[in-house]
């Protein structure tokens, strides 16, 4: 199975002229890369990459490796995905070993599985490499369990933002939900929940950058939560963590920052008391999911 | 902030003595550790693991660091969380520096907010270090995608196995679900998809032993997938993934195995042919979510 090629000699299984790994760069720190994905950046010859993919991430390769943007910018250039596919093609054709770095997880709302449907179709040799999901990560970076023992058994993921350009109705129903790219069209998302037959006294958060210097975190409820997110002026990339998990918001590491640590926390006011005792909390006791 | 303490040298956020590190290990690949991941557990002097975590992520580790299993084997001794807390805070007391190795991600089903809020009390510090999960690797690495335009905007993930013994209802409610911890109860799970009103019709697939060596997919729908999974002989673990998507699935790599790669195509039947073309497909067409 193993060649030579071009006179290159080829690092197992990270290198391969004509290949393509379509990549999840995680929620930003460079950090929560996966092992994989750095050897596989580090080997390639050329990366085409999201807007959200962390600068640092792309600073710390090789200066021989080429970096080409494909990312949509919100009302500026945008590279069609045709042209994204015809870019790739490219250069797999070209004999180079390629990388498409997404942010997150490249098949959590990423197109990855589209990609790789073009690739699979032109008979071009392509892997995935999974990554660290905000959706997962975002939520625990700024203390939130997705599930804890009595009190949430599932999650859903949704994102608020879509070609479609309208909120998925009815929302996913899960003990805890997250919902990706919220705080542009927050207003909306309430509503929506709401109108799903959630109480607007169920517990929510908004994580702003999260694993990302300056990340901070909103809490309030579902009926509050907008109004928060512009008294504190959110940006986006923020994540909508909705449910009894809130409450459970654990402060961790004494104050202590550290990368891919719990920076969220550490940007709170600093007379909010830490949380040290785990509510008692029993799973009917809030006015939540319908 | 920074400091020596008991004449050895700290090595920047990764190591400090009396703190512990709750991380993430991934799917099972030790490629698919984060880069964070395997920097804090090179420098950590013992390392408390569940079972599920891979014998070589440990193996690669320095022999001077201690490895407990605190896992709990089906049918045999079982390490209470009390006492996995009890051992977490002797080996603080030490002044060691610590890791806390779970499985996927710490906080989607790892208990890592009650193992955090533990420490919490105690005024342990701590540090969460987010792993790929599962529930969204799994999926890929069959070639699954868990998102796709038109056809799925969410996901929801759920856990077969509770300490309640039994599968939660309603299950969460989104375009793809996943079901972790499906085979031993793969009966009981469809029954509970049939009984929340999807079809019996559904694609779904079970994953065994996602980003491992002899990894293997079974395709079927809601009504004949614990025919197949009995048939086919899956043994835990596998996660079950329900909906359109699983139609979607795609053959990566012409076939050729990598770590972190998409093995689990690799042991199809040799005589299923590839998934050149993504089928056409409207998201009403299918049987599905109710």
């Amino acid at each position: 199975m193993r060649a030579e090629s071009q006179g290159r000699p080829m690092r197992r299984g990270i290198s391969r002229p004509g290949k393509v790994w379509i990549v999840g760069a995680g929620p930003g720190d460079p950090e929560l890369l996966t092992v994989r994905a750095r050897k596989v950046l580090r080997a390639s010859d050329i990366v085409f990459h999201d807007r959200l993919v962390d600068p640092r991430v792309l600073d710390a390769l090789p200066a021989r490796i080429a970096r080409v943007e494909v990312g949509k910018e919100p009302g500026g250039r945008k590279v069609a995905e045709e042209e994204i596919i015809a870019r790739l093609v490219r250069a797999s054709r070209e004999g180079l070993s390629i990388v498409r770095l997404k942010g997150g997880d490249p098949c959590v709302f990423g197109r990855g599985g589209e990609e790789a449907h073009a690739l699979a179709r032109l008979g071009i040799p392509f892997e995935i490499v999974p990554g660290v999901s905000a959706a997962t990560a975002a939520p625990e970076l700024a203390g939130i369990p997705l599930t804890y023992r009595g009190v949430a058994r599932s999650f859903a993921v949704v994102t608020a933002r879509s070609e479609a350009g309208s909120i998925p109705r009815p929302l996913p129903r899960a003990d805890t939900l997250v919902v990706l790219m919220a705080v542009e069209v927050i207003e909306e998302v309430s509503a929506a929940l709401l109108g799903d037959g959630w109480s607007g006294e169920t517990p929510c958060a908004l994580v702003e950058r999260a694993s990302l210097p300056g990340s901070r975190v909103v809490i309030g409820t579902i009926g509050s939560i907008a109004q928060e997110a512009r008294a504190m002026e959110i940006h986006p990339p923020a994540a909508l963590v909705v449910g009894p998990t809130v409450l459970l918001r654990f402060t961790a590491n004494g104050g202590e920052r550290a990368a891919g640590g719990n920076a969220a926390c550490a940007a709170l006011p600093a007379d909010e008391p830490a949380q040290t005792e785990a509510p008692v909390f029993a799973s009917d006791d809030w006015g939540g999911a319908p």
